[in-house]
């Protein structure tokens, strides 16, 4: 089974309770990727400038993801400046330098079009809705957003939500595009609106996952050492899709279930690490331990 | 096994998305009174004016809870009005009148002292280690308290701490109490205060509890008809005590975690209803079904 996934990559300058993290490897398809490849081969659509350091290319390439898609163009790489809180519970950007992101026009390669798992990452919604109508028939296309859409791309991310299988979108923008505070009437009014199943991201509250009248309510690992929460989200949604693509299509409700945990388990190894770094060197001996994790957290006699 | 719950009586004045309750019966005691008469017999101290409704009386009577001692005294029960916001995400106190709840000076009956389960809600820590100091052994002492101890009398806190078996209490009071953002962190500071047992109460976000190494999260009840929350966390520490305490002793892991579960379903009828509405009415197979529906909600294979 085939996994593409379409979306940012960049280097974060990100400050910290550890100190300052200048121009390390970032940006939501490349978190996305390095999980997903943790269960086969990912295809990834991006674009960086020409200062991308060629380690990261290399490292990349020898997770299993396949960069024939990644636009090496004149210019700088997406940059990304924020700083978190001593407690890492909320952050502020500094600066966002969208460089060569700014004039992104995702192009499939022919190779990847008949691609199976599709993750739309976090981009203007009319990209991602052009991405859909690059490739052929996807098993499954999941995509995340963000409130910068919903307010000002409603349209075209109601057109893409037509459209999709899985939406993963945080609880705030959720409630905020649902116009529903409620989060289960909030998760169903979503489905409404396309997709068949809706996945709503807690943070370090876990995760809710919503199809037809199911629900299934993953926690977050409580960990003691969180070192830096960037990319988690996208890292979860590796991980589900990764799960899912190992699995065959995998759309019924027990296998979207642990293909949530997987996601939560990949998740909890990146919020380990600094960037990318716990989240490029798993095994899936690692993942089937954090899977294991997960259920004596939950499961009682 | 007899359990003995200490805590506030009071009428509540409540302002929400389906109007005005006028002076509604409440108090913790009577939230965690009537969760735990679920499951046997509950002895309640507290005390109210003489304008106590003997209807609530009858009531409480009814549900098993022995009412020796409640002390009926001159002047106005302790009465709480508030204001929730529309989607019940937070609320304001508009006035509290302690009325004879200023000079309640906890009084055990002789025939309450050889109690085996003991829920210290949240009052004074002085008063709460007065009552200590009037039991003889329990096999078991929960406690609960809140941000307003903590600031005003945190030597009391500790040294009531120092002797109980289980502390419960919100994630943001664990913080302020623990001085430590991290909620593993924090509940570990916690345990080492005293308390064996720590359980940390997330509101819509389920419970987290702690022993020694071992954690167990549980989820909260997806649920569309929230119709206040008032009473929840004091109604989770009688499903909690009323669970233990008709399972013998329990204070190995496992017995906890599905004390932590009753808990758990206890608060989710009670949310459901406007003030103890929906608690005063629960029968054990009322639990059973919720029990089943929270073991749902988390288990994958």
């Amino acid at each position: 089974m085939t996994m593409l996934v379409v979306g940012s990559v960049a280097q974060d300058t990100i400050h910290n309770h550890l100190g300052t993290h200048p121009y390390i490897i970032g940006g939501a398809a490349v978190f996305t990727s390095l999980s997903a490849s943790t269960y086969g081969p990912v295809q990834l659509v991006g674009i960086v400038g020409r200062d991308f350091p060629p380690e990261a290319i290399s490292m990349l390439e020898a997770r299993n993801v396949d960069l024939e898609g990644l636009e090496i163009t004149d210019g700088k790489t997406f940059h990304w400046e924020g700083r978190y809180s001593d407690d890492l519970s909320s952050r502020e950007t500094i600066r966002t330098d969208l460089n060569v992101f700014a004039d992104f026009r995702p192009k499939i390669p022919e190779r990847y079009r008949d691609t199976d798992y599709l993750m739309l990452a976090n981009i203007d919604p009319d990209l991602q809705l052009d991405v859909l109508n690059q490739v052929r028939e996807p098993k499954m296309v999941v995509a995340d957003t963000m409130n910068f859409w919903i307010e000002s791309k409603l349209d075209s991310l109601k057109a893409l939500l037509e459209r999709i299988d899985v939406l993963t979108i945080n609880e705030e923008e959720a409630r905020q595009l649902a116009e529903e505070h409620n989060v289960v009437t909030a998760a169903r009014a979503l489905t409404g609106m396309g997709p068949k199943t809706v996945i709503i991201k807690r943070g370090e509250y876990g995760a809710l996952l919503f199809q037809g009248d199911a629900i299934f309510s993953a926690p977050a690992l409580p960990l003691t050492d969180v070192r830096d929460p960037t990319g988690a989200g996208d890292t979860f949604a590796g991980g589900f899709l990764g799960y899912l693509a190992s699995e065959g299509f995998g759309d019924d409700f027990e296998t979207l279930k642990r293909a949530v945990i997987h996601g939560s388990a990949l998740a909890s190894f990146c919020v380990q690490g600094i960037g990318i770094e716990r989240v490029k060197s798993l095994s899936r001996e690692d993942i089937t331990g954090r899977v294991n994790a997960f259920r004596r957290l939950v499961s009682f006699s």
